[in-house]
Protein backbone atom coordinates (compact mmCIF):
# COMPACT_ATOMS: atom_id res chain seq x y z
CA UNK A 1 0.00 0.00 0.00
CA UNK A 2 1.22 3.46 -0.90
CA UNK A 3 1.71 5.83 1.84
CA UNK A 4 -0.76 8.83 2.22
CA UNK A 5 -0.20 12.04 2.70
CA UNK A 6 -2.83 13.69 1.88
CA UNK A 7 -6.96 13.92 1.83
CA UNK A 8 -9.90 16.02 0.46
CA UNK A 9 -13.00 15.50 2.95
CA UNK A 10 -16.27 17.42 1.81
CA UNK A 11 -18.70 18.10 4.29
CA UNK A 12 -22.04 20.17 4.45
CA UNK A 13 -22.53 22.67 7.45
CA UNK A 14 -25.43 21.67 9.58
CA UNK A 15 -27.89 23.80 11.51
CA UNK A 16 -26.36 22.54 15.24
CA UNK A 17 -22.92 23.97 13.94
CA UNK A 18 -24.09 27.25 13.42
CA UNK A 19 -23.87 30.21 16.54
CA UNK A 20 -26.38 33.03 17.62
CA UNK A 21 -24.28 35.67 15.05
CA UNK A 22 -25.42 33.62 12.01
CA UNK A 23 -22.17 31.85 10.92
CA UNK A 24 -20.50 28.30 11.83
CA UNK A 25 -19.11 28.43 15.68
CA UNK A 26 -15.17 28.86 15.55
CA UNK A 27 -14.76 25.99 17.32
CA UNK A 28 -16.73 23.33 14.50
CA UNK A 29 -13.98 24.34 12.13
CA UNK A 30 -11.58 22.15 14.49
CA UNK A 31 -14.20 19.23 14.46
CA UNK A 32 -14.18 19.51 10.79
CA UNK A 33 -10.07 19.10 10.81
CA UNK A 34 -10.16 16.10 12.91
CA UNK A 35 -12.90 14.54 10.86
CA UNK A 36 -10.49 14.89 7.83
CA UNK A 37 -7.46 13.61 9.43
CA UNK A 38 -9.93 10.58 10.52
CA UNK A 39 -11.09 10.20 6.88
CA UNK A 40 -7.32 10.25 6.08
CA UNK A 41 -6.34 7.12 8.37
CA UNK A 42 -9.64 5.39 7.58
CA UNK A 43 -8.19 5.95 3.78
CA UNK A 44 -4.53 4.88 4.68
CA UNK A 45 -6.43 1.29 6.01
CA UNK A 46 -6.33 2.27 9.80
CA UNK A 47 -8.59 3.45 12.48
CA UNK A 48 -7.03 6.44 15.19
CA UNK A 49 -8.79 5.08 17.74
CA UNK A 50 -9.51 1.15 17.70
CA UNK A 51 -11.01 0.05 20.78
CA UNK A 52 -9.54 -1.05 23.94
CA UNK A 53 -5.68 -0.01 22.09
CA UNK A 54 -2.80 0.76 24.16
CA UNK A 55 -1.71 3.48 21.81
CA UNK A 56 -3.68 6.96 21.70
CA UNK A 57 -3.02 10.23 19.98
CA UNK A 58 -3.64 13.11 22.14
CA UNK A 59 -4.22 16.58 20.63
CA UNK A 60 -0.41 18.60 21.57
CA UNK A 61 -1.71 21.83 19.07
CA UNK A 62 -3.90 23.58 16.94
CA UNK A 63 -4.57 26.55 15.65
CA UNK A 64 -7.01 28.65 12.67
CA UNK A 65 -7.05 31.81 10.95
CA UNK A 66 -10.62 32.32 9.97
CA UNK A 67 -10.94 34.17 6.80
CA UNK A 68 -14.52 33.65 5.46
CA UNK A 69 -17.24 32.83 7.54
CA UNK A 70 -19.55 29.33 6.51
CA UNK A 71 -23.11 29.41 6.85
CA UNK A 72 -26.19 26.52 7.28
CA UNK A 73 -25.68 24.03 4.23
CA UNK A 74 -22.77 25.38 2.75
CA UNK A 75 -20.91 22.94 1.19
CA UNK A 76 -17.10 22.80 1.52
CA UNK A 77 -14.52 20.83 1.70
CA UNK A 78 -11.37 20.38 3.95
CA UNK A 79 -7.66 19.94 1.94
CA UNK A 80 -5.92 18.46 4.69
CA UNK A 81 -2.16 17.71 4.42
CA UNK A 82 0.50 15.72 6.08
CA UNK A 83 3.14 18.37 6.93
CA UNK A 84 5.49 16.65 9.24
CA UNK A 85 6.15 13.74 11.14
CA UNK A 86 9.01 12.73 13.83
CA UNK A 87 9.65 10.33 16.06
CA UNK A 88 6.20 10.70 18.03
CA UNK A 89 4.05 13.28 16.60
CA UNK A 90 2.56 14.04 13.29
CA UNK A 91 1.88 17.38 12.05
CA UNK A 92 -1.19 18.29 9.51
CA UNK A 93 -1.95 21.31 7.82
CA UNK A 94 -5.25 22.66 6.64
CA UNK A 95 -6.97 24.45 4.34
CA UNK A 96 -10.98 24.83 3.76
CA UNK A 97 -12.28 26.08 1.13
CA UNK A 98 -15.73 27.45 -0.38
CA UNK A 99 -16.33 27.42 -4.06
CA UNK A 100 -12.91 27.53 -4.49
CA UNK A 101 -13.03 30.71 -1.80
CA UNK A 102 -10.54 30.25 1.16
CA UNK A 103 -12.48 30.24 4.60
CA UNK A 104 -9.71 29.38 6.83
CA UNK A 105 -6.59 27.34 6.97
CA UNK A 106 -4.96 25.85 10.10
CA UNK A 107 -2.72 23.33 11.60
CA UNK A 108 -2.93 19.98 14.09
CA UNK A 109 -0.14 18.32 15.64
CA UNK A 110 -0.96 15.02 17.49
CA UNK A 111 1.30 12.93 19.43
CA UNK A 112 2.01 9.23 20.39
CA UNK A 113 1.09 7.85 23.44
CA UNK A 114 0.83 4.35 25.26
CA UNK A 115 -1.76 4.19 27.72
CA UNK A 116 -1.88 1.14 30.15
CA UNK A 117 -4.02 0.50 33.24
CA UNK A 118 -2.53 1.97 36.82
CA UNK A 119 0.52 4.34 34.44
CA UNK A 120 0.48 7.45 33.74
CA UNK A 121 0.07 8.04 29.82
CA UNK A 122 3.43 8.70 28.50
CA UNK A 123 4.76 9.47 25.16
CA UNK A 124 6.11 6.81 22.74
CA UNK A 125 7.44 5.97 19.24
CA UNK A 126 5.24 6.03 16.26
CA UNK A 127 4.79 1.93 15.44
CA UNK A 128 6.23 1.19 12.56
CA UNK A 129 2.84 -0.17 11.23
CA UNK A 130 1.58 3.12 11.31
CA UNK A 131 3.91 5.31 10.25
CA UNK A 132 4.62 3.21 7.11
CA UNK A 133 0.92 4.08 6.01
CA UNK A 134 1.91 8.05 5.70
CA UNK A 135 4.44 10.15 4.21
CA UNK A 136 4.89 13.88 4.12
CA UNK A 137 3.72 15.74 1.47
CA UNK A 138 6.00 17.48 -1.04
CA UNK B 1 -26.24 11.04 55.14
CA UNK B 2 -30.10 11.61 54.27
CA UNK B 3 -30.93 10.84 50.46
CA UNK B 4 -31.02 13.23 47.98
CA UNK B 5 -34.41 13.46 45.68
CA UNK B 6 -33.79 16.77 44.20
CA UNK B 7 -31.79 19.82 43.17
CA UNK B 8 -31.84 23.21 41.78
CA UNK B 9 -28.83 23.53 39.24
CA UNK B 10 -28.07 27.10 38.19
CA UNK B 11 -26.70 27.97 35.11
CA UNK B 12 -25.88 30.79 32.04
CA UNK B 13 -26.35 30.27 28.50
CA UNK B 14 -23.16 30.20 26.84
CA UNK B 15 -22.83 31.50 23.11
CA UNK B 16 -21.46 28.37 21.44
CA UNK B 17 -25.17 26.90 22.64
CA UNK B 18 -26.75 29.27 20.43
CA UNK B 19 -28.03 28.46 17.03
CA UNK B 20 -28.36 30.45 13.83
CA UNK B 21 -32.26 31.43 14.74
CA UNK B 22 -31.10 32.98 17.93
CA UNK B 23 -31.98 30.83 20.36
CA UNK B 24 -30.14 28.07 22.31
CA UNK B 25 -29.98 24.58 20.01
CA UNK B 26 -32.77 22.30 21.36
CA UNK B 27 -30.10 19.29 21.71
CA UNK B 28 -28.48 21.33 24.55
CA UNK B 29 -31.74 21.34 27.01
CA UNK B 30 -30.55 17.76 27.50
CA UNK B 31 -27.04 18.92 27.99
CA UNK B 32 -28.37 21.13 30.59
CA UNK B 33 -30.37 18.45 32.28
CA UNK B 34 -27.29 15.72 32.62
CA UNK B 35 -25.52 18.68 34.24
CA UNK B 36 -28.20 19.09 36.61
CA UNK B 37 -28.06 15.07 37.57
CA UNK B 38 -24.17 14.97 37.67
CA UNK B 39 -24.45 17.97 40.05
CA UNK B 40 -27.78 15.77 42.16
CA UNK B 41 -25.36 12.75 42.21
CA UNK B 42 -21.78 15.02 43.12
CA UNK B 43 -24.62 16.23 46.04
CA UNK B 44 -25.37 12.71 47.31
CA UNK B 45 -21.44 12.43 47.61
CA UNK B 46 -20.55 10.44 44.81
CA UNK B 47 -19.47 10.51 41.19
CA UNK B 48 -21.78 8.94 38.26
CA UNK B 49 -18.61 8.40 36.49
CA UNK B 50 -15.68 7.28 38.58
CA UNK B 51 -12.96 6.25 36.48
CA UNK B 52 -12.28 2.42 35.65
CA UNK B 53 -15.77 1.87 37.31
CA UNK B 54 -17.46 -1.44 36.62
CA UNK B 55 -20.65 0.00 36.98
CA UNK B 56 -22.19 2.64 33.78
CA UNK B 57 -25.52 4.39 33.94
CA UNK B 58 -25.97 4.69 29.97
CA UNK B 59 -29.66 6.66 28.81
CA UNK B 60 -32.18 4.69 28.10
CA UNK B 61 -35.19 7.37 27.04
CA UNK B 62 -34.91 11.09 26.83
CA UNK B 63 -37.80 13.93 26.38
CA UNK B 64 -38.28 17.45 26.26
CA UNK B 65 -41.40 19.73 25.75
CA UNK B 66 -40.32 22.92 25.06
CA UNK B 67 -42.17 26.56 25.56
CA UNK B 68 -39.97 29.40 25.35
CA UNK B 69 -36.82 29.80 24.00
CA UNK B 70 -33.45 30.65 26.03
CA UNK B 71 -31.06 32.91 24.53
CA UNK B 72 -26.92 34.42 25.08
CA UNK B 73 -26.44 34.81 28.56
CA UNK B 74 -29.89 34.01 30.06
CA UNK B 75 -29.73 32.65 33.51
CA UNK B 76 -32.18 29.74 34.45
CA UNK B 77 -31.76 26.92 36.60
CA UNK B 78 -32.73 23.23 36.22
CA UNK B 79 -35.25 21.75 38.98
CA UNK B 80 -34.18 18.30 39.06
CA UNK B 81 -36.86 15.26 40.60
CA UNK B 82 -36.30 11.72 41.67
CA UNK B 83 -39.31 10.64 39.99
CA UNK B 84 -38.79 6.98 39.97
CA UNK B 85 -36.30 3.89 41.17
CA UNK B 86 -36.64 0.59 40.22
CA UNK B 87 -33.97 -2.28 40.82
CA UNK B 88 -31.77 -1.46 37.46
CA UNK B 89 -33.14 2.39 36.49
CA UNK B 90 -33.48 5.65 37.50
CA UNK B 91 -36.07 8.19 35.89
CA UNK B 92 -35.33 12.08 36.57
CA UNK B 93 -38.03 14.75 36.07
CA UNK B 94 -36.52 18.07 35.13
CA UNK B 95 -38.10 21.61 34.95
CA UNK B 96 -35.99 24.35 33.55
CA UNK B 97 -37.50 28.19 34.18
CA UNK B 98 -35.98 31.68 33.42
CA UNK B 99 -37.64 34.43 35.79
CA UNK B 100 -39.78 32.03 36.99
CA UNK B 101 -41.69 31.28 33.98
CA UNK B 102 -41.63 27.76 32.12
CA UNK B 103 -38.84 27.40 29.66
CA UNK B 104 -39.13 23.46 28.93
CA UNK B 105 -39.95 20.32 30.86
CA UNK B 106 -38.68 16.98 30.43
CA UNK B 107 -37.63 13.32 31.52
CA UNK B 108 -34.73 11.41 31.99
CA UNK B 109 -34.36 7.54 32.39
CA UNK B 110 -30.85 5.82 32.99
CA UNK B 111 -29.79 2.36 33.55
CA UNK B 112 -27.08 0.80 35.29
CA UNK B 113 -25.07 -1.61 33.70
CA UNK B 114 -21.78 -3.59 34.43
CA UNK B 115 -19.23 -3.30 31.86
CA UNK B 116 -16.38 -6.04 32.02
CA UNK B 117 -13.25 -5.96 29.19
CA UNK B 118 -14.42 -8.46 26.71
CA UNK B 119 -17.83 -9.12 27.64
CA UNK B 120 -21.15 -7.70 26.59
CA UNK B 121 -22.71 -4.38 28.53
CA UNK B 122 -25.11 -5.60 30.78
CA UNK B 123 -28.03 -4.45 33.38
CA UNK B 124 -27.73 -5.01 36.36
CA UNK B 125 -28.63 -4.38 39.84
CA UNK B 126 -28.48 -0.70 41.22
CA UNK B 127 -25.47 -1.52 44.17
CA UNK B 128 -26.89 -0.59 47.53
CA UNK B 129 -24.16 2.02 48.20
CA UNK B 130 -25.29 4.01 45.54
CA UNK B 131 -29.21 3.31 45.84
CA UNK B 132 -29.32 4.54 49.42
CA UNK B 133 -28.03 7.96 48.67
CA UNK B 134 -31.19 8.53 46.66
CA UNK B 135 -35.19 8.89 47.45
CA UNK B 136 -37.88 9.27 45.28
CA UNK B 137 -39.47 12.54 45.79
CA UNK B 138 -42.84 13.29 47.11
CA UNK C 1 -42.52 17.68 -7.70
CA UNK C 2 -44.31 14.50 -5.71
CA UNK C 3 -45.24 15.62 -2.31
CA UNK C 4 -41.96 13.89 0.41
CA UNK C 5 -42.52 11.85 3.62
CA UNK C 6 -39.64 10.07 4.60
CA UNK C 7 -35.41 9.84 3.72
CA UNK C 8 -32.71 7.79 4.41
CA UNK C 9 -30.40 9.59 6.43
CA UNK C 10 -26.87 7.91 6.32
CA UNK C 11 -23.87 9.00 8.89
CA UNK C 12 -20.55 7.89 10.37
CA UNK C 13 -20.31 8.32 14.27
CA UNK C 14 -17.45 11.27 14.33
CA UNK C 15 -14.95 10.85 17.33
CA UNK C 16 -16.26 14.28 18.81
CA UNK C 17 -19.79 12.76 18.98
CA UNK C 18 -18.46 10.15 21.80
CA UNK C 19 -18.24 10.61 25.78
CA UNK C 20 -15.39 9.44 27.72
CA UNK C 21 -18.16 6.17 28.38
CA UNK C 22 -16.79 5.13 24.63
CA UNK C 23 -20.22 5.87 23.21
CA UNK C 24 -22.10 8.50 21.25
CA UNK C 25 -22.97 10.58 23.85
CA UNK C 26 -26.86 10.91 23.71
CA UNK C 27 -27.45 14.36 23.05
CA UNK C 28 -26.39 13.53 19.46
CA UNK C 29 -28.80 11.19 18.09
CA UNK C 30 -30.92 14.75 18.46
CA UNK C 31 -28.34 16.06 16.34
CA UNK C 32 -28.09 13.08 13.66
CA UNK C 33 -32.35 13.44 13.37
CA UNK C 34 -32.09 17.27 13.09
CA UNK C 35 -29.43 16.50 10.25
CA UNK C 36 -32.59 13.85 8.41
CA UNK C 37 -34.78 16.39 8.99
CA UNK C 38 -32.96 18.76 7.12
CA UNK C 39 -31.96 16.70 3.95
CA UNK C 40 -35.31 15.76 4.12
CA UNK C 41 -36.18 19.56 3.50
CA UNK C 42 -33.61 19.68 0.73
CA UNK C 43 -35.11 16.31 -0.95
CA UNK C 44 -38.20 18.27 -0.67
CA UNK C 45 -36.27 21.18 -2.62
CA UNK C 46 -36.16 23.84 0.09
CA UNK C 47 -34.61 25.00 3.44
CA UNK C 48 -35.52 24.76 6.47
CA UNK C 49 -33.81 28.37 7.23
CA UNK C 50 -33.60 30.29 4.14
CA UNK C 51 -31.45 33.49 5.21
CA UNK C 52 -33.57 36.43 6.79
CA UNK C 53 -36.62 34.39 6.41
CA UNK C 54 -39.76 35.72 8.30
CA UNK C 55 -40.82 32.11 9.05
CA UNK C 56 -38.83 29.42 11.54
CA UNK C 57 -39.25 26.28 13.04
CA UNK C 58 -38.44 25.87 16.71
CA UNK C 59 -38.97 22.44 18.28
CA UNK C 60 -41.67 21.87 20.53
CA UNK C 61 -40.97 18.78 21.48
CA UNK C 62 -38.29 15.73 20.77
CA UNK C 63 -37.61 12.60 22.48
CA UNK C 64 -35.75 9.45 22.26
CA UNK C 65 -35.35 5.67 23.29
CA UNK C 66 -31.89 4.29 23.58
CA UNK C 67 -31.74 0.34 22.74
CA UNK C 68 -28.12 -0.10 21.94
CA UNK C 69 -24.90 2.16 21.65
CA UNK C 70 -23.15 3.74 18.49
CA UNK C 71 -19.58 3.60 19.13
CA UNK C 72 -16.24 6.06 17.04
CA UNK C 73 -16.88 5.51 13.25
CA UNK C 74 -19.83 3.16 13.04
CA UNK C 75 -21.85 3.59 10.29
CA UNK C 76 -25.61 3.95 10.68
CA UNK C 77 -28.70 5.35 9.24
CA UNK C 78 -31.52 7.39 10.29
CA UNK C 79 -35.09 6.53 8.99
CA UNK C 80 -37.05 9.65 9.41
CA UNK C 81 -40.53 9.59 8.60
CA UNK C 82 -43.54 12.63 8.64
CA UNK C 83 -45.90 10.86 10.86
CA UNK C 84 -48.50 13.99 11.44
CA UNK C 85 -48.85 17.63 9.63
CA UNK C 86 -51.46 20.02 11.81
CA UNK C 87 -52.47 23.55 10.54
CA UNK C 88 -48.84 24.91 12.63
CA UNK C 89 -46.68 21.87 13.31
CA UNK C 90 -45.03 18.74 11.77
CA UNK C 91 -43.81 15.66 14.17
CA UNK C 92 -41.35 13.45 12.52
CA UNK C 93 -40.47 9.78 13.75
CA UNK C 94 -36.96 8.26 13.73
CA UNK C 95 -35.44 5.35 13.80
CA UNK C 96 -31.74 4.67 13.87
CA UNK C 97 -30.26 1.44 12.72
CA UNK C 98 -26.94 0.13 12.43
CA UNK C 99 -26.10 -2.50 10.90
CA UNK C 100 -30.53 -3.20 10.46
CA UNK C 101 -30.11 -3.90 14.23
CA UNK C 102 -32.06 -0.78 15.94
CA UNK C 103 -29.97 1.75 18.13
CA UNK C 104 -32.56 3.75 18.79
CA UNK C 105 -36.20 5.69 18.20
CA UNK C 106 -37.44 8.67 18.70
CA UNK C 107 -40.17 11.86 17.43
CA UNK C 108 -39.76 15.34 17.34
CA UNK C 109 -42.20 17.99 16.73
CA UNK C 110 -41.37 21.37 15.21
CA UNK C 111 -43.73 24.17 14.94
CA UNK C 112 -44.29 27.60 12.24
CA UNK C 113 -43.44 30.56 13.90
CA UNK C 114 -43.77 33.91 12.39
CA UNK C 115 -40.42 36.59 13.30
CA UNK C 116 -40.62 40.09 12.85
CA UNK C 117 -38.05 42.44 14.25
CA UNK C 118 -39.69 44.56 17.46
CA UNK C 119 -42.23 41.54 17.63
CA UNK C 120 -42.34 38.10 19.76
CA UNK C 121 -42.62 34.90 17.78
CA UNK C 122 -45.84 33.71 17.45
CA UNK C 123 -46.75 30.59 15.90
CA UNK C 124 -48.80 30.79 12.84
CA UNK C 125 -50.05 28.38 9.95
CA UNK C 126 -47.65 26.18 7.61
CA UNK C 127 -47.54 28.40 4.14
CA UNK C 128 -49.38 26.67 1.36
CA UNK C 129 -45.86 26.83 -0.91
CA UNK C 130 -44.18 24.75 2.01
CA UNK C 131 -46.93 22.29 2.93
CA UNK C 132 -47.90 21.22 -0.11
CA UNK C 133 -44.33 19.55 -0.44
CA UNK C 134 -44.59 17.07 2.48
CA UNK C 135 -47.14 14.33 3.07
CA UNK C 136 -47.95 11.85 5.85
CA UNK C 137 -46.72 8.91 5.75
CA UNK C 138 -48.64 5.59 5.09
CA UNK D 1 -15.34 52.54 35.85
CA UNK D 2 -11.39 51.51 35.73
CA UNK D 3 -10.97 50.26 32.06
CA UNK D 4 -10.27 45.88 32.52
CA UNK D 5 -7.32 43.53 31.36
CA UNK D 6 -7.77 40.06 32.57
CA UNK D 7 -10.31 37.59 34.42
CA UNK D 8 -10.31 34.20 35.96
CA UNK D 9 -12.50 32.37 35.56
CA UNK D 10 -13.54 29.03 37.02
CA UNK D 11 -15.30 26.07 35.83
CA UNK D 12 -15.80 22.19 35.89
CA UNK D 13 -15.64 19.76 33.47
CA UNK D 14 -18.89 18.40 32.09
CA UNK D 15 -19.47 14.81 31.19
CA UNK D 16 -20.19 15.73 27.13
CA UNK D 17 -17.35 17.23 26.76
CA UNK D 18 -15.62 14.32 27.10
CA UNK D 19 -14.67 11.75 24.55
CA UNK D 20 -13.97 8.26 24.03
CA UNK D 21 -10.13 8.29 24.90
CA UNK D 22 -11.56 9.47 28.56
CA UNK D 23 -10.22 13.30 28.21
CA UNK D 24 -11.61 16.36 27.50
CA UNK D 25 -11.96 17.13 23.68
CA UNK D 26 -9.88 19.41 22.23
CA UNK D 27 -12.28 21.19 20.56
CA UNK D 28 -13.96 21.91 24.48
CA UNK D 29 -10.64 24.26 25.56
CA UNK D 30 -11.72 26.68 22.78
CA UNK D 31 -14.96 26.92 23.94
CA UNK D 32 -14.05 27.38 27.41
CA UNK D 33 -11.58 30.12 26.44
CA UNK D 34 -14.57 31.92 24.82
CA UNK D 35 -16.57 31.72 28.17
CA UNK D 36 -13.84 33.23 29.78
CA UNK D 37 -13.98 36.24 27.16
CA UNK D 38 -17.79 36.33 27.91
CA UNK D 39 -17.51 36.64 31.85
CA UNK D 40 -14.66 39.38 30.78
CA UNK D 41 -16.96 41.36 28.75
CA UNK D 42 -20.05 41.04 31.54
CA UNK D 43 -16.70 42.05 33.96
CA UNK D 44 -16.75 45.31 32.26
CA UNK D 45 -20.03 46.04 32.18
CA UNK D 46 -21.09 45.01 28.54
CA UNK D 47 -22.45 42.19 26.37
CA UNK D 48 -20.45 41.00 23.76
CA UNK D 49 -23.57 40.15 21.50
CA UNK D 50 -26.55 42.48 21.99
CA UNK D 51 -29.80 41.28 20.12
CA UNK D 52 -30.09 43.28 17.16
CA UNK D 53 -26.38 44.76 17.70
CA UNK D 54 -25.10 46.30 14.39
CA UNK D 55 -21.24 44.90 15.61
CA UNK D 56 -20.01 41.81 16.11
CA UNK D 57 -16.97 40.06 16.98
CA UNK D 58 -16.60 37.18 14.78
CA UNK D 59 -12.94 35.80 15.46
CA UNK D 60 -10.13 35.94 12.99
CA UNK D 61 -7.50 33.72 14.85
CA UNK D 62 -7.24 31.00 17.56
CA UNK D 63 -4.92 28.57 18.82
CA UNK D 64 -3.71 26.51 21.85
CA UNK D 65 -1.11 23.91 23.13
CA UNK D 66 -2.31 21.41 25.09
CA UNK D 67 0.09 20.11 28.10
CA UNK D 68 -2.09 17.61 30.69
CA UNK D 69 -5.39 16.33 29.79
CA UNK D 70 -8.65 17.63 31.71
CA UNK D 71 -11.35 14.45 32.77
CA UNK D 72 -15.00 14.54 33.60
CA UNK D 73 -15.74 16.97 36.84
CA UNK D 74 -12.08 18.31 36.95
CA UNK D 75 -11.98 21.72 38.34
CA UNK D 76 -9.85 24.26 36.68
CA UNK D 77 -9.35 27.83 35.91
CA UNK D 78 -9.11 29.98 32.95
CA UNK D 79 -7.08 32.79 33.35
CA UNK D 80 -7.69 34.91 30.30
CA UNK D 81 -5.68 38.58 29.37
CA UNK D 82 -6.08 41.04 27.32
CA UNK D 83 -3.01 41.10 25.55
CA UNK D 84 -3.51 43.31 22.48
CA UNK D 85 -5.55 46.16 21.02
CA UNK D 86 -5.59 47.69 17.70
CA UNK D 87 -7.57 49.71 16.49
CA UNK D 88 -9.80 47.47 14.82
CA UNK D 89 -9.04 43.88 16.79
CA UNK D 90 -8.34 42.42 20.48
CA UNK D 91 -6.04 39.45 21.32
CA UNK D 92 -6.55 37.70 24.36
CA UNK D 93 -4.03 35.02 26.06
CA UNK D 94 -5.07 32.41 27.95
CA UNK D 95 -3.45 29.84 30.40
CA UNK D 96 -6.01 26.62 31.47
CA UNK D 97 -4.74 25.04 35.15
CA UNK D 98 -5.54 22.74 37.09
CA UNK D 99 -4.15 22.73 40.94
CA UNK D 100 -2.03 25.48 40.07
CA UNK D 101 -0.90 22.93 36.92
CA UNK D 102 -0.57 24.03 33.66
CA UNK D 103 -3.33 22.15 31.53
CA UNK D 104 -2.82 24.55 28.67
CA UNK D 105 -2.13 27.60 26.87
CA UNK D 106 -3.64 29.46 24.12
CA UNK D 107 -4.53 32.49 22.29
CA UNK D 108 -7.28 34.17 20.50
CA UNK D 109 -7.77 37.13 18.22
CA UNK D 110 -11.43 38.81 17.37
CA UNK D 111 -12.25 41.62 15.12
CA UNK D 112 -14.51 44.31 15.37
CA UNK D 113 -17.35 44.58 12.58
CA UNK D 114 -20.40 46.48 11.10
CA UNK D 115 -23.56 43.86 9.69
CA UNK D 116 -26.08 45.83 8.17
CA UNK D 117 -28.95 43.72 6.74
CA UNK D 118 -27.92 43.71 2.68
CA UNK D 119 -24.66 44.41 3.15
CA UNK D 120 -21.59 41.83 3.53
CA UNK D 121 -19.98 42.12 7.00
CA UNK D 122 -16.99 44.41 7.37
CA UNK D 123 -14.31 45.34 9.50
CA UNK D 124 -14.63 48.80 11.43
CA UNK D 125 -12.82 50.32 13.88
CA UNK D 126 -13.67 49.10 17.89
CA UNK D 127 -16.56 51.71 19.45
CA UNK D 128 -14.63 54.37 21.97
CA UNK D 129 -17.60 53.25 24.05
CA UNK D 130 -15.95 49.63 24.08
CA UNK D 131 -12.29 50.50 23.40
CA UNK D 132 -12.65 52.34 27.01
CA UNK D 133 -13.86 49.45 28.75
CA UNK D 134 -10.80 47.16 28.03
CA UNK D 135 -7.12 47.74 29.06
CA UNK D 136 -3.72 45.59 27.71
CA UNK D 137 -2.71 43.52 30.65
CA UNK D 138 1.14 44.27 31.86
Amino acid sequence: MTPISRITYRRRVQFAETDASGIVHFTNFFRYVEEAEHALWRAAGISIAERDAEIGWPRVAASFQFKRPLRFEDQFEVDLVVAEITGKTIRYSAVLRKDAELAAEGSLTIICVRRRPGEPIRATDIPPHIRSRFAVAD
